[in-house]
């Protein structure tokens, strides 16, 4: 079975909105074992919302809407679904009274305007929306069903699982498992795949690089995709750290706990993102102490101990591997964990040099077996660095605790 | 003139992945006065990819595709473009040179599949990627302009601003103009808006909550415009703290920058998100001396002279006022700065009571001319309550600075 979702609304083409309810349909389409063929974003506009009305029901069997039902003029998507089928728009008494129902339980009356949101098409019907005013319009054919949601997730989300999952035949999940992976390049990452990667396989392995990480998604579950994702994780291996949408922090968090220790933070250009990112994970005051935002060379001294001598003028300066090394061992002894991991860097716009371009970062890890420091060279903006330093630090850290030396992608000698 | 934007990938279709790409290109060609029409997202097949090519060139002038031009056997772009011009695939040696000299100069070789990404159309040419390997297809004829964008948001947007943003005419933006709140709920914040929101002005003023914000949008550019912006803004002043993009650090930069004063900060539940969104304004080191995430009992004692009794069976707990109000002192004297803000809480899922649920708050601000502690009660998950709890802390800071005692939605007495 396949699905087309049309996402209707001026906003989704000006920028103001990124589009999740279509993300949230596909997602709840592939658990079903459905697969959605395409997702199209289309302006309130009369003509162009029928023409992909008509378009897309040649090609799958369900097609859903959302945005486009409420009472004001830009509202067109029931007219719309009427003109691609040949239907007149007629009002639907009983709809009109769930809507008068709905505003005069809050204290409100009916105006007209709202009254036409009990308009439908001939051959369709209205559902009641049981979290807003807007019904939900449905009409199916012999050859496709169509559903069209309200905008608003707390709306459409919950229609959704009332209307429209029941209706789906049950499927095998075409859900997808991920392998995550930070520090390695597309290319040798495909390298390590190998013919996993081949398009014709019967169970093929997508790829994809978002935010830094690459990422090797399984599109089935069973004891195949079992094995098979397993075979994935292991020639990913040191690099891949966790599933679907866990980051660093979430292996550190076990390999912690596994081993009862803990672990301190100190940061520099990153502000504190580290430690947001661990305290993202529940349960993490087991084993995370805290941590500093020295933003400033005197609180580094303070706070960390780091020799002031590094800041003077024929000292390594702040962004160095010295006072890298200086802050994981100097947040370490102070907050008695296991583990010290520290950045320090240049985040940009301004405040590189032609030797530490805007991107050099130092991150520095320190345990009571070793102090290191390793340098790297984040490309983008001030946020992609900045996000690159808090998976890299956990990274880094990872390794040094499974006690490999394998390589790091963007990593610079010192 | 109109644009297409193709977004290519498996992974948008199966949920794992929101097209952030496409809705940062809307925004983008509507500050430039170009209309998108269609945003279709599809996935890794060559075919389909071919098809919707040759459906969007009679449709719109300009064509700009994501994703699918990596050395995997999934990307496919490049070959699908050939396929809908009817074009050979040839390899451009030039664009391989581009490629293998990325590689070595970050310490690699270049094997086999990494030479494919130097594969185009005979009619297309490539343009260098300056920030990742797989170059940019690009190909023009008379009726229409297509650009080929590699995926990574890192690359991608670099490569609009490179190639497409110098080839678009100079028309009219578009863009909408926002003001965003935060501590007001939508139908407060609507009733102070009032006549500024009926749709059937000629300047309609748009609303939407986001994420807990409530922001009100004014589509057009123009003298009148800006006077209505102006109005909006005043009208839900002091909540209001800024437009596009922005959070309420950045007035906080802004009025600390004006003042002549720093700040510092000393959080627990957030994590150090507060310091990271700090951070993540440029130019912070100026006002912004650095912080300490005092995750356990211990540390709030040793960095911010918490009193270790606040801790004990008969005090108040971590989680309270006093405690907020200790952090934001501590950390205002160890650092030496003008302000001190401090964030204790329960985050969830685990740690709630009857007396203090998940997503109590406690925000502590001080000044040298006062130190007060503000309750809160957020809803929503672990992420939403530190999400919350961060915005919260910078709005009250600037209520604080402002010397306002307007009240803040979701406060609870103390």
């Amino acid at each position: 079975m396949r699905a087309i979702v049309l996402s209707i609304g001026d906003e989704l083409l000006c920028g103001d909105c990124v589009d999740t309810n279509s993300s949230w349909l596909c997602g709840r389409f592939a658990e079903r074992g459905v697969q959605v063929c395409e997702v199209l974003q289309i302006p309130d506009d009369r003509e162009r919302i029928a023409h992909a009305f008509r378009s897309a029901s040649g090609r799958c069997e369900v097609i859903v809407s959302t945005g486009g039902l409420g009472p004001t003029p830009d509202d067109l998507t029931s007219a719309a679904l009427a003109d691609a089928v040949g239907d007149e728009l007629v009002r639907d008494e009983t709809a009109v009274g769930w809507i008068r129902d709905r505003l005069v339980s809050r204290g409100h009356g009916m105006i007209d305007s709202q009254a036409t949101m009990g308009d439908r098409p001939t051959s369709a019907v209205l559902l009641r929306n049981a979290n807003g005013t807007a019904p939900i319009v449905h009409r199916a054919d012999e050859i496709c069903r169509v559903w069209c949601l309200p905008g608003p997730p707390v709306e459409m989300r919950p229609a959704f699982e009332q209307y429209i999952a029941p209706e789906l035949p049950p499927g095998r999940s075409l859900a997808s498992q991920e392998v995550r992976c930070c520090g390695i390049i597309e290319a040798d990452a495909a390298a390590l795949l190998g013919e996993l990667i081949d398009r014709d396989r019967t169970l093929p392995v997508g790829t994809r690089v978002s935010r830094g990480s690459f990422i090797a998604t399984v599109h089935e579950e069973g004891p195949e995709s079992d094995a098979l994702l397993a075979d994935v994780a292991a020639r990913l291996a040191p690099w891949a750290y966790g599933g679907n949408d866990e980051g660093p922090q979430h292996d550190v968090a076990r390999m912690l706990l596994a081993a009862n220790q803990t672990l301190a933070t100190a940061e520099s250009c990153t502000g504190g993102w580290i430690g947001a990112s661990i305290v993202d994970v529940p349960g993490s005051s087991r084993w995370y102490r805290g941590g500093v935002v020295s933003y400033s060379n005197e609180l580094k001294h303070r706070w960390l101990d780091v020799p002031m001598t590094r800041f003077e003028a024929e000292g390594p300066g702040a962004v160095s591997g010295e006072v890298a090394r200086d802050m994981a061992v100097g947040i370490r002894a102070t907050t008695g964990s296991d583990w010290g991991v520290s950045v320090t860097g240049v985040a940009g716009p301004d405040g590189g040099t032609e030797r530490k371009p805007v991107g050099t970062v130092w991150i520095g890890i320190s345990s009571d077996t070793a102090d290191v420091a390793r340098q790297f060279r984040f490309p983008g903006d001030r946020t992609a660095v900045r996000r690159r330093a808090v998976a890299y630090a956990m990274q880094c850290l990872r390794f040094a605790m499974l006690e490999t030396s394998a390589p790091l992608a963007l990593e610079v000698g010192s």
